[in-house]
């Protein structure tokens, strides 16, 4: 059973399309400059929406001017998504320009005193809404509430195509068995709304990283979720965009959209030459990423004669680095077959020659 | 159905006990010193079985005295696992202080010429061995090939708490199905094999992260993996225990096991101070780490009035630090409690006092 397809601007997601990205900006959405400038540089790096909070007045009279500003630059795809908390419809009703420019609502009905009528706006406008309720901000039973709030929504009149649904939590067992019990339930009443996925408030560097990634990948394994988002607290001198960059290395990894050549490299062991090897990796992963267009190209980096045949040629294009002992000679593999083997300081500028000659075709 | 216990030196695996962490060494192991150190980096990083490489006369010659070592500093349990390939056999039987210093041999069955010799020396030795295929370095089916081995090993005398096996595959999506089909095959015979579980190849920075947390998440959730380990391409700055960070995490994310604290932080927004709340969750961090042997602890660092109450009530210590437009004062709450209003520049100290009142009774 599929998920409803809801539009949110031009972009639509559920009904087993391919699975959107989300991100949201951490500027004071009064700030109309620089939120104009991460919105951009949260699309570039693959958020297909992107949330705002407004929050307050001035936040709700930046957001057609935010609008404005990127339809001008040639951003006029980006779905932007208001995060509405407390007073959304004393917003929404006072900001009749605010209500028409977002492509979605968001609420979480615990946080916003008048839901009838938030949904209400909602309809008049013809958006959609996102509910969404956070366990950590909520007690009781999260499956059976959020099921409870779509009713009224579809008493009001909000249709199931303007539905999107969320259950975020920090703990990823009870996100995890939440979301399981949220989709039995909606499939014995035979009506699944779209779902947007996310840990939340994963935390910073590598814990944030490793748990929303476990969440966010058992899930979507599991075929749910429509879009997802990853919240993780920036680390110095992490960009914002680091959120979008996970999100798209757990789409990746599962096989469920493509975004970037995917490179095989060895974890390297007693056997390779470690600081040459490591070296190599970083200049050729630096290498490719040049080549922003390129999506389906598998190449392989490997560091000895252990694995290092085998993975090659289950590239597309492959080099195999010498290891301690073995001859001090580089193996290059094109489409599976031995092509050509490389030898002394000119090795990396020959093998970016043929990659760059491989990647040009494509 | 549980897995058969296999003991790798001091440490066991398998039959529903906590998954053990393992890693691998990337010095020459004939390097004695360097070796010796990253073992103890890797172990003290929470890595419990070390593999390394034994390729040559120099490694084999190289393992009785880093056991040796590691013995008088004090870590007599570090399990330690030789990783052999092509020459195995013949390095075992030159070298007979090798087989019995070695807590567990690890062979890829397609590289080992004499897998029935290799096979004998393990049980004369009475020692463990992994039996492990990479999809990358194998063609056929590999589940099929890795069930043959395994009889293959069982008709020599092996037995079965000392077989671990394993399936290496650097496609996460493969990877998942071949456990899977490994797991039914395994329960249909009624004999579960202990399993070492590992996405291998990852490749480098957040591509090897996710792609190992996603994969290695999504078995453990399943109940597959008795031990695992994690192959990424170390990136520059990278230690060699990033990848025991990531085991950890993993675990910890799926609550099988706990080794630091969780520490719940809410990724900011418009609402946030950005570069206040960002240095705020920072310094709280690096604070909490200090406290090594503190585990079960759950701190939450939020950051408006949103979310913030109701994550702060559930966390054992928790702040929330003021929004943009809110009053300019973080409130304390301990066991759920809001108990303390703090104000000013001695914010953070005062916050700090009070977390080492509590950590120090844990």
């Amino acid at each position: 059973m599929k998920s409803e397809i809801v539009k949110i601007g031009k972009v639509k997601i559920g009904g087993g399309l391919p699975v959107v990205i989300q991100s949201m900006t951490d500027t004071p959405t009064s700030d109309i400059n620089a939120t104009v400038k991460q919105c951009i540089e949260l699309y570039d790096a693959g958020a297909e929406i992107v949330r705002m909070t407004v929050n307050d007045e001035a936040s709700a009279k930046a957001i057609p001017e935010i609008k404005k500003i990127l339809k001008k630059k040639g951003y006029e795809n980006i779905a932007l998504v208001g995060d509405f908390h407390f007073n959304g419809h004393i917003l929404l009703n006072k900001y009749p320009l605010l209500a028409k420019t977002l492509d979605k609502y968001r609420i979480n009905p615990a946080n916003e005193k008048s839901f009838e009528e938030f949904v209400r706006i909602a309809i008049e406008n013809d958006k959609p809404v996102r509910i969404g309720l956070n366990k950590g901000s909520f007690d009781g039973d999260i499956v059976k509430a959020i099921l409870k709030y779509v009713e009224k929504a579809e008493k009001i009149g909000l249709k199931k195509n303007k539905i999107v649904l969320s259950l975020k939590s920090s703990d990823a067992v009870d996100f995890i068995s939440d979301h399981e019990r949220l989709i039995s339930e909606m499939k014995k009443n035979r009506k699944i709304y779209a779902l947007h996925v996310g840990l939340t408030e994963a935390g910073t560097g590598t814990q944030g990283i490793v748990s929303s990634s476990v969440a966010t990948g058992i899930l979507l394994k599991k075929g749910i979720g429509d879009t997802i988002r990853v919240s993780i607290t920036p680390s110095k001198n992490d960009s914002r965009t680091k959120e979008v960059e996970v999100c798209k290395n757990i789409l990746q990894t599962l096989n469920l959209r493509t975004f970037t050549p995917k490179i095989t490299s060895c974890p390297g062991c007693g056997r390779t030459n470690k600081k040459y090897f490591l070296a190599m990796v970083e200049k050729i992963n630096d290498h490719i990423k040049k080549y922003k267009k390129t999506k389906n190209l598998h190449v392989a980096i490997m560091g000895c004669i252990v694995n290092g045949p085998g993975e090659c040629k289950k590239a597309d294009i492959a080099i195999m680095l010498p290891g301690h002992q073995e001859k001090q000679t580089a193996q290059v593999y094109i489409k599976g077959k031995l092509t050509k083997s490389l030898n002394g300081k000119n090795m990396l500028k020959e093998f970016f020659e043929i990659l760059d000659k491989e990647l040009k075709i494509r």
